[in-house]
């Protein structure tokens, strides 16, 4: 039974495009009203077979006779052609059928980039060798490929070549050359299309994408803990741990490089693909990790003056450190403007477009580390503060990661302290969220001096704990708690410390651009953690400036974004390298009105 | 006492430069009569103390009382300006002494080319990092070869970029840098000189030469047999073996790329240098020796067509083929010709300078395959062919490699049969050039027919063996001789087999070019064999077309000078490009004509 006079919801994954159309629809049509590039080579007649698609969930019109749709269904598809709408449908749209040169959607900032890769795939049938034409492999596929398609090989990498003359022999003198500027990387089969991988290193959590470098498409994505936590749980960490020994360098790379071996595997496992038919990496990450990875010393930027290594855009070969892609897989590291300012906030601040808006614009990427970028007056500035990994649940009596039953939400509803864990788990902890809620409501009210002090006797949950006094936010047995769950006079300091840098970096930079809190038209809040937090919380307890919630965009990981951008286009990579020339970095620890910015921003509101 | 009306001969090691000066002449005066370039900054005032030199033999004048040269003393060193001949001398001239750019001789050769490296040292001294000057090393130092000697790098070798924070710090902010092209690839200590490997991988035998990429001059060198023999002894035994299981084509590039670390570590122990100093190794090889040092498959060229994977010229990182050198040294291929006319041969017609010469020209590198070549009437033409292992002493019944006890060198002396073994030692083979030697004394003695036949009762040692008839050249006891030494009508075969392959590629060679024998001008004899072997004997049995004695020229291990001219020079890495262009490959086996030519070449004159 439909309804004719209705419309429906067409949603087409894995992009994310929806749109409404009245019912009897066909998806191709659907598709194009989407902008969604599918393939239909025949026009929509429904003979060519390439507009196949995948019901996920809905009610379509029966199938079509056509041979070409029987075969489809054979394999699970319905060409988008011939299917109707006849209720709210979802799509899944393979790579396949996609028209190339897609443009690429990233979550969240919802910026759209022409599919423009640095690394392309060309398609060869160089002519087979015989006695009369005795010109060696790499010289007849080179020839071949000028002659087709004007491009223009003039070396290949080894391990490629090591493969040509039996690709060449076992795919009948037809195969696909993945080149980087002028350089053969890699081969692959007729047909099967070039993969990038865009990673974002955090000093805690490692975030990568496997994205299809001719539709632009994210085929698949995963995260995991950086296994370098094991070495020290900070960038200062790291550094005194490869500080300590000549093999401790070496190790820590060695280990970043195994980590990111396996995420790959994992998600290529996941979308069944080979990790081999990945030819380009982006990766990016504060300069600690950035030069953690790459092998590189950190020892100079533990000293004053805190000097990277390398500041430049870099290429390199994956198997140079380790990374287990194609063979002749090119890796792609962003700029970095400082010791503590990375290619990660370079990233992110390509994702949020600070570099070309026209508003004055904060951009904070939380994490261990908090990069702050602001954009206004003409200028473009950064700095760097220690955040710690409070809000990560580390250094927090009861704190623990966004898991199940973790807290995740505090608020005072009818004048009672009410909760929320996640998954509505019996609660174990608190995480980052509920942390920052928990200050804000403990401030809110009384139980909070100013200060942080706790207030002795300001509420029934108040009592005195084995360091001060703290507050029972979850009582043994409640909702299936195994233990009570407390928030410390410590727990608030560790907060008010964080809180404090990130403020006082915003604060410094404002008036290095002559500008003040109500100038700031935007603020962008990247990092996971940014992500689920709770703006208003943030503003209550003093983390944010005191601005209106509308002006807040919570972006996720827009450093994993901006390397996907970077991946996917060359003016991409190019602007990165303009933003960390433009970019002024200023230097917190010597600034000489720091330390009483910081003092100031201690304080809860 | 010396005698003042004598002239006095200084030898200058390790160049080999002599010259012939009066007594009382100084060093300084006599190594720049000999073209030796010594430093000396003062002029020759015995101030400066750079033109230092250490006395190997004979009589000069007592030490000047000088404080430069009281230092030099403290190290093993007189001053050449300083430093009187009162006798003949010979003299040691550390590469710290010799001027840049000097020009190099290579030996047998005798060419000449200007010190023009692709991979030059700069120094650089940059300013030291403070807070006011927080570049990036690496940016640091871009600068500084920029503004000081306008030395552009736009990239840096991920292994010396790790180097740099260090070795900056270390020594004191300042340090060479070696590029190769924009490319930063290796950091030396201040003074210390860039070292070239130039290697030529015979299919038996192994020639390496470490050279001083400054002054040009060849430190140290050394040879090996190739491990890959335990594969196989000939080309196509090693492509079969290479053929027979996936892991193999690996196993015999690792043998390989082992070997010639070993022979480098060998070298320059003995020249007291660092692997880690050399920056840049250029390799030629047979096609399949060049395939095999790569990895690169060799299959295509076991089968016809006989296709190579790779022709022109290649650069790459030493570390992707296994290669110790400095981390990011470069490696340089000559280009290859056909699938069995390879890179070697180029880097023989480059040394032999073939490829400009005014003369009808005949190189042959004579070895387990031998490449022919001939220059005249405006054209370049080669071909390979398969002469075996009978000149290294296989598959001859007495037969051995060149080493003390093989008999080396025939003679009829007063109608009798004269011998003479290497070293003197007792003998117990014989060696390539005795057995050339000896199937011409046996067929000039009447011994043997023109077809190769013994004539039985022909001379009181032809005896019945047990494969027939042979000729006793050392009867046991003789001298010394453990047992009798033989040559038989097998080996008579071996060595007709193999000069009839030579010979017919010569004639086909002629043929193509519309000349004849007579039309020869100079026949070149490179190869280590090609050294040793009497020319008289060659002709005589027909190996080498019928021209008189000083037509020919031995010149030792061609491939390996073209190999140090490469490493050298620029313009001889473009010259061996344009002779892989210009060069005509002749496929012998297919030739209308082999056949007949071969079977008339079979006969001894």
């Amino acid at each position: 039974m439909t309804d004719l006079d209705a419309t429906f919801t067409v949603d087409f994954q894995p992009l994310g495009r929806r749109t409404r159309v009245a019912p009897g629809t066909t998806l191709l049509e659907a598709a194009r009203q989407a902008g969604v590039g599918l393939n239909a080579i025949c026009g929509g007649g429904g003979t060519c077979g390439t507009c196949r698609v995948r019901i996920m969930d809905g009610e379509v019109s029966p199938p079509s006779n056509s041979r070409a749709e029987d075969k489809a269904m054979a394999e699970g598809f319905r060409l988008a052609c011939m299917t109707k709408v006849l209720s709210d449908v979802r799509v899944d749209v393979p790579p396949s059928s996609m028209t190339a040169q897609q443009r690429a959607q990233v979550e969240g900032l919802e910026r759209v980039v022409d599919v423009d890769p640095f690394v392309r795939a060309t398609d060869v049938a160089p002519q087979p060798a015989d006695l009369h034409d005795m010109r060696a492999d790499v010289t007849r596929v080179n020839d071949a490929l000028r002659e087709s398609r004007d491009v223009l090989v003039k070396r290949w990498d080894v391990h490629a070549m090591r493969q040509l003359p039996q690709m060449l022999r076992d795919h009948n003198w037809q195969l696909r050359v993945v080149a980087k500027d002028t350089e053969a990387i890699a081969l692959l089969p007729p047909g099967v299309s070039a993969l990038g991988l865009a990673v974002d290193i955090g000093t805690t959590k490692i975030a990568a994408y496997v994205i299809d470098l001719e539709s632009g498409i994210t085929l698949g994505s995963a995260g995991t803990m950086n296994p370098q936590i094991a070495y020290g749980e900070d960038v200062m960490a790291r550094i005194a741990y490869a500080l300590n020994d000549d093999g401790h360098l070496a190790e820590l790379q060695r280990v970043i490089a195994n980590g990111l071996n396996e995420l790959t595997r994992q998600i290529c496992a996941s979308i069944e693909r080979d990790p081999a038919n990945i030819v380009e990496a982006v990766l990016v990450g504060n300069t600690c990790m950035h030069h953690l990875v790459l092998g590189l010393p950190v020892k100079q930027m533990g000293l004053s003056p805190y000097l990277a290594a390398l500041a430049d855009s870099y290429d390199l070969k994956a198997r140079d450190i380790g990374l287990q892609l194609a063979p002749g897989a090119s890796v792609h590291l962003l700029p970095n403007i400082a010791g503590f300012v990375g290619a990660d906030h370079v990233s992110m601040v390509l994702a949020a477009g600070l570099h070309d808006s026209d508003l004055i614009t904060v951009g904070l990427d939380v994490g261990t580390n908090t990069e702050i970028s602001l954009a206004g007056n003409g200028r473009l500035l950064s700095c760097s503060t220690a955040s710690g990994p409070a809000f990560e649940g580390a250094h927090i009596q009861d704190g623990m990661r966004a898991a199940p039953g973790a807290v995740e939400w505090i608020r005072v509803i009818d004048g009672e302290v009410r909760y929320q864990s996640i998954d509505g788990a019996p609660p174990v902890g608190i995480c980052g969220s509920g942390i920052l809620d928990g200050i804000a409501v403990l401030r809110q009210i009384g139980i909070l001096r100013a200060n942080g002090a706790m207030v002795a006797d300001s509420h029934p949950r108040v009592r005195k704990g084995d360091n001060g006094l703290e507050f029972v936010l979850v009582s043994a047995g409640e909702r299936g708690a195994p233990r009570d769950i407390v928030i410390t006079r410590r727990d608030v300091n560790e907060i008010q410390l964080a809180k404090a840098a990130m403020r006082s970096g915003v604060e410094i930079l404002l008036s290095e651009a002559g500008l003040h809190y109500s100038d700031i038209q935007r603020v962008i809040v990247a990092g996971a953690f940014g992500t689920y937090l709770d703006v208003d919380s943030g503003v209550a307890i003093g983390m944010f400036p005191p601005l209106p919630r509308e002006r807040f965009v919570q972006v996720g990981n827009a450093a994993g974004t901006g390397a996907r951008l970077a991946l996917l286009s060359r003016s991409c990579r190019d602007r990165a390298i303009e933003i960390a020339h433009r970019m002024e970095y200023i230097e917190l620890t010597t600034h000489p009105r720091f330390v009483e910015v910081y003092a100031d921003a201690l304080a809860l509101p």
